[in-house]
């Protein structure tokens, strides 16, 4: 189950299925048909049988949608994603750019006599349709729920997945599900809530310390539960996926089937909590006006993560770690110009494979030489496989998910000698991923109040990047997990043992890019000698020991604090890595970790 | 009319008054009535005759409010405020902390069995009064509108400021009224509203380019306007106030007796837009279903200075300079324990008072010496009095009104020999004020998206000040204007020809406070050599041009950077102003601006 290289979809496979697609909307006396790229778990990554927008389209992105309208098709994709449209689409299909122009616009403009346009109602979020709807009043366009369109032509589409469940161990898990469900339960109560619905795979797993296949990289299984504020959890999945945990569950977990989901929602006395932002239009239609949008019960607990999920997270970045640095001292080891993009890729996945605890990858490696690095979600091909040529620096963002905990680690590494340019940018990015490793911040600020640390080097440049700081991670769950962000729309205040990525990067179009990456969780700040006695602060505990590339530094840019960090950072990987490492690595690890 | 020290408000006072205030509630019914600090134009000054809130408690703060009910009366004062309060009121009142107590839930918890509230609906602000009716629901207690209790048993109540308006020439508002009006009109037009009542006085006083002293240290003449879509305004404001600007008025304004002005109102056909933030209750009244919360529409367009009021603020700021710099100089020929905050407050007045231009100081100039420092917004009094003693730092926050510009200047000045760690967090808060002197920042981004830029160097030792890094500030104007704002609540994009202040401090209550603070403002930054060339970036251009005390910096504290910067700052200081300065005070400029 190794990364594939393959090319999973082709422009010319669309026409035929959008005319097919047409017929059936015709069939429905409809004007138009919505395929999201979402599932009805709202995740960043969904099943083969839900990969419908890239059927259609040939669009592989992980985030837009296509309105098919009778005449004309918009594929909506996002800033990441204006490139790679062009190329995957074929001329039937007319990127839409989003958000800045929203479904609601784009659809009064094409039909301005109203229409009728088909939705299937558990894929679309309550909250985006009730938006599109308040959007589209007086436009005489309605949005109309239907049978899903595209599985009614999709003759081979794959069957949903059946994985099996399995028990996350207590040693991980830090906490009972007795002890969370008992938790949540009475946070219900105490807002006078009556039960929350939850959607979202990775709470189903946190919250009953189970975890799935069903997914790539993400151990999570498909399901739905309902959490009632008396401590019951009815969770709805196939019966053949939970053959292993059902003692595990115990008697608080009513196991019942996924076709009995909507009737017990509908069944459910008010008020019930659900996360409007996420739960299926089809969910709100059966609580009705017992509906109460309260956010997801487990999101918050979830991201706050436990002594021993800390503990577990950052021993799976020392294992992490030794596949990382294998792999760039093997890779300085190759002539310039002698390897390509996918054998970095596979190598590093095989000296992670040797960790015994290795579930899985938890995305698909980044590995972009010279131009490629400038594509932020570059994902390799046997296409695009590019050589690693002498000047070119490489963007390597991986990781890898342990039963202990999920990592995720990038690493900008010289392909011998560089540019002047190149190691100047770099070293700007190096000073604000350095300025928010040694941050300490007041409790109560959220990730917006303080991510443009990591960017002021590059503005002080006129230089800047189009991605947020950082990310939430879970503990062995999604590697890009919420509430909590580094990001300017990210206003939950930062707490204790939520784990995010510090990730601040740089990329120039048809040039080069860079990106350096450290996983860190959050921490009670020490008091400090002359500090306000009453001020609570943060700070960060890195969790990531790989080295940085000293070859990319220009050492007179740092501060001598910076100077410090790094040399402090650099001594800390060799006292925790070295003796876990073979003897070339050793070697290789001396000589990147020496002081600047 | 120097700035006074004398008591103005005695604890003493309030319990007969309030007994009054009490009696008449009782003859209306009432089971308690609001006074709030605020006049129906909701500025921070209010003239003598608005003064109800220090009249009936003592209290003399610049926000709050107290709610009398008939046997207890809650003050209800922010965090700046919570120690003065306690000093000036007597034990009838009962000190309430607001925000974190709002208003409605006090006041259910005092009348659990519900009441009747009077208000002035002048006084009042249509959001405030919509957003406290909404918590009240369900509570039995009313809000009613009612005459102003206070104003029928104040026997000596002043009558309203009647002071002439003046022009303000063309050459420092750098674009006619017609032009604004016009321009104003066009966007009303644009967005379907058919006017717009405006009630903030530095808006009329933008717009029409006239000034007033109705208030201290505020150029403004208390009025309403209404703007109409057609290009015509209607300025109630009192006549004699007006004799002498008729002319420069023009037939584009029509001059209407503030008793017509809800009237007028009630007459407007909707939609009209008002700023409900700011809006009297009574206009929101008066105007029903027409009402529109669109904003004040003079507030963004008065926030973005053009050439001639940039080049206005600039010239007043360098004779700013001179009388902050003759002034400092003059200080440090005295000696330690010679010298009182009082008798420095007036030097630095009579120095500003040279020059003709000055219309008056901008507000009450903050001179705390010692503990003192660490009362944020500090007003010396003759019982509060205090020597400038050896090894003390004084803050010093000052400003001036000048026909060409508003100035707000804080220095913090060593006298004589200062204990380390005064130096420290003085070198700590001045890396602060640096940092965000030199930043450059991606066009869009609003005061919360970088204030923290000014904290970062006092976060790492554990500390932080508790009030925003800056302000906006009027072109001859109010010196706190919106909507920009250096804080953590301010989303409104930095724009070009904004001025605000620069002000990071440090206060350790009961032994020293420090603030250092110039005025800049926003500029496109120019493009850089490597930079992203379609990102467009601001910076600051710097207004204030005085010594930071040199003997308050460690400089080893400093970066290469910062002190480059500190060495160039006093270098253009040093040219700016040392023509224009007398004899001693070139001299003593000239060892305060000596790089370090």
């Amino acid at each position: 189950m190794f990364q594939s290289f393959e090319v999973t979809a082709r422009p010319e496979q669309g026409p035929p299925r959008l005319a097919a697609l047409r017929e059936q909307m015709v069939q429905e006396g409809l004007d138009g048909f919505l395929i999201p790229r979402a599932d009805a778990h709202q995740g960043e990554y969904v099943a083969a049988r839900d990969e419908r927008l890239a059927w259609l389209t040939g669009f592989t992105g992980s985030a837009g949608f296509c309105a098919a309208l009778r005449d004309v098709a918009g594929v909506f994709i996002d800033g990441r994603y204006r490139t790679q449209v062009k190329a995957q689409v074929a001329a039937d299909f007319t990127p839409v750019p989003w958000p800045e122009v929203c479904l609601s616009a784009w659809l009064k403009q094409q039909l301005p006599n109203g229409g009728k346009i088909g939705f299937d109602p558990w894929l679309h979020a309550a909250g985006q349709i009730s938006g599109t709807l308040s959007d589209l009043e007086g436009s005489g366009i309605e949005l109309v729920r239907c049978e899903n369109l595209v599985d009614r032509i999709w003759a081979d589409q794959p069957a949903p997945p059946m994985n099996p469940v399995k028990a996350h161990p207590i040693e991980f898990a830090g906490e009972g599900a007795d002890s969370k469900i008992a938790r949540l339960a009475e946070d219900l109560r105490r807002a006078g809530h009556k039960a929350a619905v939850i959607t979202l795979p990775d709470s189903i797993m946190w919250l009953l310390n189970i975890r799935g296949s069903d997914i790539a990289y993400n151990p999570v299984a498909h399901g739905f539960a309902i959490l009632h504020a008396g401590g019951q959890v009815d969770l709805f999945m196939a019966a053949e996926k939970l053959a292993g945990v059902r003692d595990h569950l115990g008697s608080q977990v009513t196991l019942r089937a996924v076709g009995d989901f909507l009737d017990a929602v509908a069944a459910l006395a008010g008020p019930v909590q659900v996360d409007a932002a996420s739960v299926p239009q089809i969910v709100a239609d059966a609580l009705g006006d017992a509906m109460t949008d309260g956010g997801d019960p487990c999101a918050l607990p979830k991201a706050c993560k436990n002594a021993a999920e800390i503990a577990g997270s950052a021993e799976a970045h020392l294992r992490d770690a030794v596949a990382v640095i294998e792999t760039l001292c093997w890779l300085d080891q190759q002539a310039p110009g002698s390897v390509t993009e996918t054998q970095v890729v596979t190598r590093l996945e095989e000296n992670r494979r040797k960790d015994n605890a290795l579930q899985d990858i938890s995305f698909d490696t980044i590995a972009g030489t010279g131009p490629n690095g400038a594509i932020m979600h570059y994902r390799v091909t046997e296409e695009t496989d590019s050589r690693l040529e002498k000047g070119h620096i490489l963007v390597l963002d991986s990781g890898g998910q342990y039963l202990d905990g999920t990592t995720d680690i990038t690493r900008t590494i010289a392909i011998d000698d560089v540019g002047t340019e190149e190691k100047t940018c770099f070293t700007r990015v190096l000073k604000g991923m350095i300025a928010m490793s040694m941050l300490r911040w007041p409790a109560g600020l959220a990730g917006r109040d303080i991510e443009c640390v990591a960017r002021v080097p590059l503005w002080s440049a006129g230089q800047d990047f189009n991605h947020g700081v950082g990310h939430g991670v879970g503990a062995y769950l999604s590697v890009h997990e919420g509430p909590q962000r580094l990001s300017k729309v990210s206003h939950v205040p930062l707490q204790p043992g939520m784990i995010l990525s510090n990730e601040p990067g740089y990329y120039r179009e048809g040039a080069f890019g860079i990106r350096i990456e450290n996983l860190v969780v959050v921490e009670d700040a020490p008091l400090l000698p002359g500090g306000d006695a009453e001020r609570a602060m943060l700070n960060w505990r890195t969790l990531t020991y790989v080295p940085i590339d000293r070859r990319l530094i220009m050492a007179d840019m740092l501060t001598t604090d910076e100077r410090d960090w790094l040399n402090a950072y650099h001594r800390d990987v060799a006292e925790k890595i070295r003796p876990r490492l073979g003897h070339d690595a050793q070697l290789w690890l001396d000589a990147a970790t020496a002081p600047i």
